[in-house]
């Protein structure tokens, strides 16, 4: 198993990554990471973390790095040496078996659908994240990957969502239902109340329209959606959890008898915080692509790569990509067939 | 002043309804109060809250209820003289200068779409809902009266969302934002991409595109989106907010020290739970109605039907419909010269 692992991805690298990659390869014996990066940048902390020379670990150097700020469009014909565009090319030509990056999350879509390409009769790629319920967890396909969506990319997310959860949760029959404005099935979007009759008919686990306040108490375990609408759900949440900490700051420091109740719930309150933390799950698949590929938050942590890394190779044991393919094919789901049903109205 | 309450809708109608009129009643002389719904089912409670034969409360007969699952399409057709239709009637026919209801949201839409119709040059309405950030509250338009949306609608919803912010936070210049995946001014998908140049162009407080999770740190006082975004982002939170409450819950019962902090917290939890309620606004507007619509939760308190109601009469006052008539005509954003500039690309 070999890993590509982007050192210079993330708010904090190439520290983190290295940190990271260095948890990895001490707590996975079976495993190789690749790191690319800026050579001469990254011997600083293989020092620090005493991994150069390890024997599972290569250096692969990538000169350039996509800056966050960089437009996803152009970053890929600017940068064409960047430490993402080299994980892709690695996992294109199959020197590696999957990759993880904490970087740029539309660049990193860009560099794999064009390098990588997708898998046999998958039209576009859908980031998978996972996000805490009440009780558990759900993911949301699409959580950003494509802003504008047809109901051949929503059924295919659905699809892929599912062989996803299955991994990720451990569930053989994860729920699947589709975000939309009402539990009814006529209410939602154009596009929503297009692909619902085709999820009702062709996924034995959907679960119908689903609402974005229904799913933190557990409607389902796989919410299929637009990656506008994914990625304003998953934003929206991190910033109302800041809000809300912020919040509870405030009226917990405004009088001594609060600052004591505080004190002695601050191992509840660190608690509280785990449910929120993605890091044990490191980062969210880009499902769909020819090749593993995780992406992490910009502001992952050593335990996040580590885990990423972790992930991305469970993902490859799993056989993720090869069930995805099945699962299309089985339910006669390839683009092409769900392309020639949408003209067809069939 | 005139309002008209819909007696019969909200999840604890007709008693919570009553009682809000009641508090509004006392609370506001200048009022008076049609009370829409079924006569006789509303006897016992305006005993109980004392405002049996009110000198400034008029009864309206209604003797239909549309309720919460029905389908808005057909609510319409199938019950001419709900409680929500009847309000509609009065509001249209002027027997009323505004309309409240905490009944069904998109039964609501419907009926004063169709019966009290568009302020002039307004292609649609758009519901208005205030959340809290970090300090202060935003307003997102539209919280989920229309689900795809042009890019005429999104102007407009930009420029009613100005004036009612402009009313509800009392700021003279409130800064208005795109919600997008993305902060630079490229990122989104079709339609905010289409509307940004425009928004850029005619509103000197666009502050541009907004990331969900940056609103709740004060990017903007009125954030954009078509109606079935906004919806999640709305059900989400309150979803969120929800499931944090579970979480708190869970952690802090885990031991007597802790309970003993959360005891010694107790008060800080209700504060805290004032930050997300909205009580003290009662309600959603339904801007560009040619007549003033507030719609309130289906979970409405007294104190929330009561707000609903100053809301709906301070909205008059404040002349908000004649105030968003001059705007969008100052502007040059009436539907039609919008539709007209689309399609010339202008």
């Amino acid at each position: 198993m070999r890993i590509a692992v982007d050192a210079m991805g993330g708010d904090y690298a190439p520290g983190v990554a290295v940190e990271g990659t260095a948890q990895a390869l001490a707590d996975f014996p079976d495993l190789n990471v690749v790191l690319v990066g800026h050579e001469a940048k990254l011997q600083f902390y293989l020092e620090k973390y005493g991994i150069t020379g390890h024997p599972r670990l290569k250096l692969h150097h990538a000169p350039e790095v996509v800056e966050m700020r960089e437009l996803s469009s152009t970053s890929l014909r600017a940068k064409k040496h960047s430490s993402l565009t080299e994980c892709a090319r690695l996992l294109k030509s199959k020197e590696v078996d999957g990759m993880a990056s904490a970087g740029h999350t539309g660049a990193a879509v860009a560099a794999t659908k064009v390098l990588v390409r997708t898998l046999p009769g998958i039209d576009r790629p859908a980031l998978a994240a996972s996000m805490p319920r009440e009780r558990g967890r759900f993911l949301i396909v699409d959580a950003g990957a494509n802003t504008d969506c047809t109901v051949t990319n929503l059924m295919q997310f659905a699809l892929m969502g599912e062989i996803y959860a299955r991994y990720l949760y451990k569930i053989e029959h994860p729920k699947v239902g589709l975000l939309s404005v009402g539990g009814e099935d006529v209410k939602g979007k154009e596009l929503t109340k297009k692909v619902f009759p085709l999820m009702d008919r062709l996924m034995p686990n959907f679960v119908g329209n689903v609402e974005a306040d229904a799913i933190f108490e557990g409607a389902a375990d796989v919410l299929v959606c637009d990656g506008f609408t994914g990625n304003v759900l998953l934003k929206g949440s991190e910033g109302l959890a800041r809000a809300t900490i912020y919040w509870l700051k405030e009226v917990m420091l405004k009088n001594p008898l609060r600052m004591t109740g505080a004190k002695m719930l601050s191992s509840a309150f660190r608690e509280l915080k785990n449910y929120g933390s993605s890091e044990l799950i490191g980062g969210a698949p880009l499902l769909g692509i020819n090749g593993i590929c995780i992406i992490g938050h910009g502001g992952s942590t050593p335990l996040s790569v580590r885990n990423a890394i972790r992930v991305c190779s469970e993902c490859v044991k799993f056989g993720l990509n090869e069930q995805i393919v099945e699962s299309i094919q089985k339910a006669g789901c390839t683009a092409a067939e769900l392309d020639a049903m949408e003209h067809t109205g069939a």
